[in-house]
């Protein structure tokens, strides 16, 4: 059995960006820029835009983050993405959700230019992905899809099933996967309404799981020699914890990781993984590798 | 085994539709207007297209057709788009695929307002289609869908499998089987390179076959009680026919249908259901059903 490292791979690929990036400006073009908005103080959106914002650091891109309080108007929200829309000098920016409920996700989202929609939720980004045209891949899928190319695991006629059908992570999974430029794989999603869930798991080669259920995924579900990415991060309490929890995966990670070829851990498996999917969207904005 | 009748349900659409339109009218609406562009004279698209004006007169559909001869220039064709775009009488058009060479079909569709793309190729209704948000659904799966929802065909749950992955059957099918509000089942989608799935069929209880291969879908391949939804037409030599050819499914009808709760027949299944959906957009589009 190996270990998928998410945060070895994630860190080797921050200082390839790294090296790319002194290349670009040396050779005088521009430093990458990515703006963050984040709308009140949410602990984990903290979090996640303070990780952003270190691994801009890392990457050497310029950063900026925009802050609004929770009572911000839509309009204002609005007034702001057409701002950074304009702004010839970011490349790319992310509006941390989720948004207070008076403020319509999808509204946002759709405001943004999909060519700077470097977290790739833009209909015409999920689109275009869908039909295998260049597009910004959102951080999940896309972090899972470089950790089975960079640990060479083999996904062309495999059966890969996928558990969850969300619009982050389940669904384009399997775009993805299905594609001939990508996983080129025979896939399965399988979700809460499936009723051959288990017999699906027993036959496939690579499962990823993301439907946030704790230690859903048991050894009896999964074939010797299978590889099992596992997306769930779900807070279990946990009082030996300083923070009063733990991570807890999508699969039981103990009986489940000696049959598997590959697997990764939760934590540090697909979750680094995920910020490193923003700052290689990133940097292909600032080098307009997709769109003009 | 109870056969699919794809004619007669399209023909109770139209019907409905024509309905739909005469009270739309009678309350003062506006009657609902398609045009489609046509370039060259490409035997197949004609016919097409003749199908499409004809089914707009049966709904009572105003239908305008736009004729181009085959050495158009990109731009001429674009200024078209831009001008039916612009047109408020003009609730729904379609460019007739495939166009010559010379001309970038992606670069069309695109500048197609994604609010008049009654085909459902924008990459915006297909991103927006995608994550379940109401859009424009292209010809095929939605026809698909409606027969199955005519026919009472319980698909919650289900495993179902698609044969082709490709960006107007295959997978968009997929993306809808597995939603909620749509399919709700479990989707497994094989194609070329799938190393299982004969298996997979094995174990369908709906399949969907749209790979473009006469006969690939034989007995030994479904299951007892199974649904089977052809999408194959293939033209084969056929010298008994006045056109010297005759239309031939992905599925083998004689020995296939025997085992079949429900099977679609080719011709009359499937076919006759596309451009019924395509009337179907039209109306959504001529009430400002989905877009404003």
């Amino acid at each position: 059995m190996q270990l998928i490292d998410g945060k070895a791979t994630a860190m080797a690929i921050k200082q390839e960006i790294a090296q790319r990036v002194k290349e670009i400006v040396a050779n005088g073009g521009k430093q990458p820029h990515l703006a963050a908005i984040l709308v009140g103080h949410d602990g984990g959106s903290e979090t996640y835009v303070a990780a952003k914002v270190k691994a801009c650091g890392e990457c050497g891109f310029k950063s900026s983050l925009i802050r609004f309080d929770s009572d911000v108007t839509e309009e204002d929200l609005l007034n702001k993405v057409q701002e950074l829309n304009d702004d010839p000098d970011v490349d790319g920016f992310i509006v941390q959700l989720p948004l207070p409920r008076h403020i319509s996700e999808q509204k946002v989202i759709e405001a943004i230019d999909y060519r700077k929609d470097v977290d790739g939720f833009h209909p015409i980004n999920v689109g275009r992905m869908a039909i295998g045209l260049p597009a910004f891949i959102s951080a999940t899928p896309r972090g899972i899809l470089e950790l089975l190319r960079r640990y060479n695991i083999e996904t062309s006629g495999k059966k890969c099933v996928i558990l969850g059908r969300s619009n982050i992570v389940g669904k384009p999974m399997a775009q993805l996967m299905m594609q001939k430029q990508f996983g080129d794989a025979t896939v399965t999603v399988c979700h809460s309404r499936s009723k051959t869930l288990k017999e699906e798991c027993q036959e496939a080669d690579i499962i990823i799981a993301a439907i946030g259920q704790p230690g859903f995924v048991t050894a009896d579900m999964v074939k010797e020699g299978a590889t099992v990415i596992d997306v769930g991060t779900t807070r279990v309490p946990d009082a030996t914890k300083k923070s009063g929890f733990r991570l807890s995966g999508d699969v039981k990670f103990d009986e489940v990781a000696p049959k598997c070829a590959y697997i990764t851990p939760v934590p540090g498996g697909v979750g680094p993984m995920t910020i490193c999917s923003l700052m290689q969207n990133t940097l292909l904005a600032g080098e307009r590798a997709i769109y003009k």
